[in-house]
């Protein structure tokens, strides 16, 4: 698991100090997580509120996972603006920073004009002016666009375009593109929910809010599955669903956020719009990681 | 597997000739699945387009499957109306008939009106009055319906409720509800792209249309998972993707009966407004087919 | 305003008394009715419950509804069902009672498969075959469908077809698809809040569960609208709209009958799984019809 | 008519030049909007390909539009980022630069979590710290955003938002929300096909892309619909239904500009992902200019 597009990527989040983004914070998030047998990281990502940050942050955060970042460990950036031409800009910033590879979210503000030929000519031409492999990131929950499987496929077969992120939930969507994919795609998946039983039907590996919330388990999880001790791996799945549906569904990046500072991380506050969890859901979080044995 | 709900269950067709109910057609059909290891049948289920049959057809069937299923295999019924009041009555009529359980999918028509509160008093009325256990069906790409966790998680303690079958493909939502419910809940998966990695995670089985296109291949996998032979089960489960998207999601139930046809059962037209499979779907079935050995 | 398919029809509730539909009640009802200047009545529509009551209730209330309407009030009846020869016979059993013509809602438990090319095939079938026109009855917010224009435009020019009922509240759709409709088809709106602005762009009328519970208020709007008295009947029209929206959005047709109750019309309670009306419902409907005037 | 927001305003689009931004391109087409009667123009909004701007060129778009715009023509700035923080400090921005109100979209990347209460938040801290007043836009096929009437009548209570801008074509919605809202209250419709009937209801006026396709065709209709001419307007509204259509839903801005192109405006190409205009969409576009003669 060194090196390679595989594994459990943490997808990590962006600490802000009076509402600053805090290089420092991050920094320090980084080097505790580069303990954990995690594959790397994602930086600008959904989870890093990516959309609330100016270019200039998202690329301080950026430069700063790479020089934090333990030997081994990718770099993924989230690099995705609304048009073609920011987000070739952008992912060749990413590029000159050191990012490995861009994850780039499709387009969705023109959602009726989006169809299956816009959005490829987006990702081919992105593809060819990129300095770094494309993955194509799909979260139709937050995009509200559901192209059909032969999008993902016909974008395989470029070089430049590694694979897939699918963020949607829907293991029977995998199951239905994957295999139709160019050889040597990956298939990451974004729903730490169920990737375990991705990972035994095929997938590359997770991108996954849960690898930064709780990154030993994410890590264990993944190593069971390697080492086919297969039952064991579905029992820790099953136990982390319910901080796993916490932080990405009903609470988001605020309730990961508090899980963070919970364990020792520099969580912190989302900016606004993201409210900051109140105290129902601190009390939620406080018993899930309790059960799961992540604080005393 | 026998005389217990578990395992995989294949939800029927209904055969027409000149579009009249066959119960011949669906006589013989069932006389061919007795061959296969499969748990049992649905009746007047989503894949029975119960929707296009009267009451008394409905039952027809119902009554035939009773007499035709082979020792041990469990007639599950598929009741549902828009109303709490028909939807009792014609459950405890297929209970008469020798049903075992009721598959009742949600009421939809009112959607906005469909509250937790109202679909959950809908529930607990039928499972009061019902004289067999009810199963409850989330099929949202049908119903339109997305109801939170805790209405699964709140009927499930009703002893009458045997539990829920779920076709919207998210294991993630399983993942989140099923260890929530009442112990001894059953939930069985209507996606047959997840059956397998769903009974890895726990599921108790699959009620699938899968199941009676490729009932075979269906009790296969669920025989390799049972002995543990996952890694041949992940094989399995991958390479009857295809098959399974196109009957239940590209071209759905013209699809399968055409499969059907094919495989020397009686599949026949659908009645209207589902129209009959068009020449290019029926060569993708025909080389579906041949691919997984199903036909020369 | 008499005999033809224009102006503003009542959609009717159906009464029920202990559970079980009261003819009596809906005679009664009919009768009181009678005495406003409506073009008719819509029998067994979405207002109806429809879909709680049986083929033999529905076709009652039908014979019921001819036998006392008024003379010069046409009796439309809704008879669609999710199969295409179902939805044949019914109609032309309502046909045999009376009924002038049928609004046919869209068959939508196969949501994916209900193509243009379905549902056209679907209506043609039920236009040939049926021996009263046809409305085709557009309510994606229960059915979940939104076909595109052609659909409409195409379909218009059976000649047993004689147009459209459009309940999505979108005058958007209505101003591009009716200019392109066969001359003389019609366009009712179902949407009590807009019938005035639709009248003046050129809508026939409106089928409205508004036309029920404030018959009075929605003739004079209509009457105004005819004698170009227009600024007076924006004036009506924007007062009516609390009213609407509670009876038709938030509360639905619990609420309507409870309005109807008010006004010495038997409402009544729905049938589950429509839940009475609550408290703080009831308190908002005669609030309403105390600023309207309707009750004292 | 002059210097208060309402009638009609324009919504501009941008004019690339090589994929440039074109400030001279820009100008001209506004000199040329000046010679309609026209209530002003929006910058930077949809129908601007703002989402495809860097702030830079957005602002430089608003300098332009401030200095060019006819004595009277009030310029509103589209100013909406993602985070409340990154809102407030181009809407001060664009304050700065002569803009005299703010339309600001829902922030929607994180749906999910975009409840009222995040909204309200989100639009109560921008309106305080804004210099000029708040436009609030409701466009749920972009957003896929459907808040509440009640999210709408509360914010406009606050005496620095103005408004709202709502281009859903739902005019039930219009009359269900701004009847309770805060008066002196604005009320602009997004929906070209519908603002006669909306003007009739009540509305403020109307923010178009049909303003700045036919302005002459928009002015004429606000024109008569306030000197009482409303049969002549509501011929008028009906007349533009096809192409207001085809540049807002069926083809977009990419038609929008090759409008433009046609009646002496700069258009030109969009920044992709939008993809030009096919040769049917132009041919479609010629038609409909011809037939309503702004073209020979």
């Amino acid at each position: 698991m060194t090196n390679t597009f595989e594994g459990v990527f943490a997808a990590l989040t962006t600490p802000f100090h009076s509402d600053e983004v805090s290089p420092e914070f991050f920094k320090e998030n980084i080097e505790q997580y580069n303990a954990f047998d995690l594959s790397g990281y994602v930086v600008g990502g959904s989870s890093g509120e990516s959309v609330h940050l100016t270019d200039d942050e998202c690329a301080g955060l950026i430069k700063t996972a790479v020089e934090s970042a333990a030997p081994g460990k990718l770099i993924i950036a989230g690099t995705a603006r609304q048009s073609t031409r920011l987000t070739v800009e952008f992912t060749n910033r990413a590029a000159d920073l050191g990012a490995r590879a861009a994850l780039i979210v499709m387009p969705h503000y023109y959602k009726s004009l989006m169809t299956s030929e816009a959005l490829k000519t987006h990702y081919l031409v992105i593809a060819e002016k990129s300095r770094i492999p494309v993955i194509i990131y799909h979260i139709p929950q937050n995009t509200g666009l559901q192209p059909k499987s032969e999008l993902f496929v016909e974008l395989s077969q470029h070089p430049n375009i590694l694979g897939v992120k699918d963020s949607s939930g829907n293991l029977s969507a995998f199951a239905e593109i994957f295999p139709r994919m160019s050889s040597g795609s990956v298939y990451f998946l974004g729903a730490g929910s169920i990737i375990f039983p991705a990972l035994m039907m095929g997938a590359t590996g997770g991108i996954l809010m849960l690898g930064s919330v709780a990154p030993g388990l994410c890590a264990r999880l993944y190593k069971l599955f390697r080492e086919g001790k297969w039952e064991e791996a579905a029992r820790l799945q099953r136990s982390v669903v319910p901080l796993n549906q916490v932080v990405t569904k009903h609470a988001g990046i605020p309730a990961a956020k508090y899980a963070l500072d919970l364990q020792g991380f520099h969580g912190g506050e989302p900016r606004l719009p993201l409210l900051p969890l109140d105290e129902a859901g601190r009390t939620r979080i406080r018993e899930i990681l309790r059960i799961l044995g992540l604080i005393d």
